[in-house]
């Protein structure tokens, strides 16, 4: 009873397709928990998808079965698969790179190819375009629900043979360090970068200290600035930048009720790189 | 319990709109499980109502209670009514052509008026605007909650006197058959005509034909192209264009990772014919 | 069993926030029964905070716990609390003007401060940017699951303490009533203005009344016509614009099918004025 089941995609909210998920999953069991991870994730960007699994994983309970749907390659020959994480929760997903971010940060301890003959909704043998529906939704609920083991999912193959993305990650440079600009804070404009607080701490960055921030678009540099490195956005004026731990541990940039996007044109992923240094 | 209660209408999610809803349906009873379609129909829109109930109730259990709410004429002469469909589930709706699809694809076993006087939040009289709250939340609650049987919603009347939209369909022509377009896959830019897959496939069209498109708005033509007809978006280029079947077995024509109705301007409803041709 | 969690922020929809909230909550207890209020609250803007909890909370049973997080101070002195409404539901927000309309209109019985030692997400201490995860979701968990006590909240202290908004409400005047416009019905673009039914009633207007509405940005009249008071949107014809009493039983402005705020550029908050006279 109570069976979490959270989905995640990119089909946004504004037509039936995520109702229709929630249907098939509650006609194979009535006592499951949907929610809802993010179904705003941008089109077919499977980085996105990777993070915001990060992101959010941590604080749901162990056994909680996450299906992510962002599946530009649906009716390719890309795996549908489920892994078991180290932190005992499951993901259902398109084995597309999705599973890049829990694979180096939390860690995976086996993965599942889904049988997409036995693990697939009656009668939608002719659908090609909503694996979502047919097979993701459908077998995370019979997980979830306890109707399948996951041994039953389908035959299992290494770890070392998933997907993955190149990840940034953080580099040590002369009086500090190098990151990507990784995602937004969307609805608030912030930038969330690559470099973990622990390397930037490792700087010897103190709370107060001004930090100069460089970002560069391709090799081209778009902006640069002494920025006050605080605890939050209150401890700098209104419209004042700062640097900040996110809540996801990284280092942040953003405008104390701003837009730090917005106001300098900054974009994500990897041609945007910052450095952060004495 | 567990009865399964889901909300759809034009009230977006911006304000306490479908919060209020919810309230009234919890104080109804607390066992219910309420879920939601979607609320982004486009404002006042009761064919994308009438069609995304379609497109998702073949996936939801029997009893499930749909309450879909687009209701221009709130306030006005117009029926509230709750109908039991011949897949045995029920929708409550003011009735203005919301129910069209249903009644032609899924079928309509009985109507019923709901009666406003038994039928309504207590305290709500005065009330004009939120019907959405104060009788069809309300009745929905008590329907799905069985605090009220089918029966005692109101009097019953025929369903041949139900509000009806005209709907296009599919028209066998010269070497083909012609459409409407009747609605885009939104997130994604697809164009979801009223051809029915079944149709297309009697004019001897093979999975991967070059089938010749043309589109118009009114009379005058505004696209003429071959396009590969595959299973699904994978099947050509990134930014190449497809015909396939879509989710709701219906032909759909799509750019690969694009907007085939950004790309081309291409909109909606009862102007908007389309044929498809060898 | 089933206590009621409901969720509000300025967060969105577009990544993984709200999910750690709910994900937090559900490890607390899996008993609860998540909803969500709206995350869609402008950034930063604690008035339509305030407003939108007064407009859903009526609607919810006795017991409710509601989590609000619009909290531009996050990590500054302003306390984080807990009240009990006279409705004997709870509300779990930061206190910063949040409480300004349910403390005027459906009253306070008594509040607690958080104890943020106590009641905080285990080893989320060095998180300072993230309340909602860390303290309000918790916090708000706990409470509606019986893990604590109102009591174990943390301190009480006096309800006269609280940080209020100014509220501008509504001034007789010659020949009719004024106020202010405090908000939009989002999606449909009507005024909802801070005059209550009752007194516009009072100055003796009836429904197919012709009121002159007259609206002023700071002092600048932008907008001087006479009115047609309905009971709902059908009572004029498509395009036609209305007065009319709305589902918070206060005065309101349409078009009915049409955008009343973006027809004529009018906006919300002090600068927007607006009179109802004969």
């Amino acid at each position: 009873m109570n069976k979490l089941l959270v989905f995640q995609t990119d089909f946004g909210l504004d037509d039936g397709a995520i109702a229709a998920m929630e249907g098939v999953a509650f006609s194979v069991s009535r006592e499951l928990n949907i929610r809802h991870l993010t179904h705003n994730i941008p089109q077919y960007n499977i980085f996105d998808a990777s993070y915001r699994l990060y992101q959010a994983i941590n604080y749901w309970p162990q056994g909680t079965v996450f299906v992510s749907v962002v599946d530009p390659g649906v009716g390719s020959a890309r795996k549908s698969v489920v892994v078991k994480t180290k932190s005992d929760q499951y993901i259902v997903t398109p084995d597309n790179g999705t599973l890049t971010h829990i694979d180096r940060f939390i860690g995976i301890e086996e993965v599942r190819e889904i049988d997409e003959v036995k693990n697939r909704l009656k009668n939608s043998e002719l659908s090609y375009t909503f694996h979502g529906r047919d097979i993701f939704a459908y077998t995370g609920a019979r997980l979830a629900s306890e109707a399948i083991s996951f041994e039953e999912i389908g035959p299992a193959f290494s770890k070392d043979e998933i997907v993955r993305l190149e990840l940034y990650g953080c580099h040590r440079i002369e009086n500090g360090v190098m990151g990507q600009v990784d995602i937004l804070d969307v609805r608030f404009g912030s930038l969330w970068t690559s470099i973990p607080y622990e390397d930037f701490k490792a700087c010897g960055f103190n709370i107060g200290d001004d930090v100069l921030v460089e970002i560069f678009h391709k090799d081209l540099k778009v902006y640069s600035n002494r920025i006050n490195y605080g605890k939050s956005f209150a401890d700098v004026a209104i419209n004042e930048p700062l640097i900040y731990m996110n809540s996801a541990y990284d280092m942040a940039v953003a405008i104390n009720q701003g837009s730090f996007s917005k106001a300098y044109g900054i974009g994500v992923g990897s041609e945007w790189k910052i450095t952060m240094t004495k």
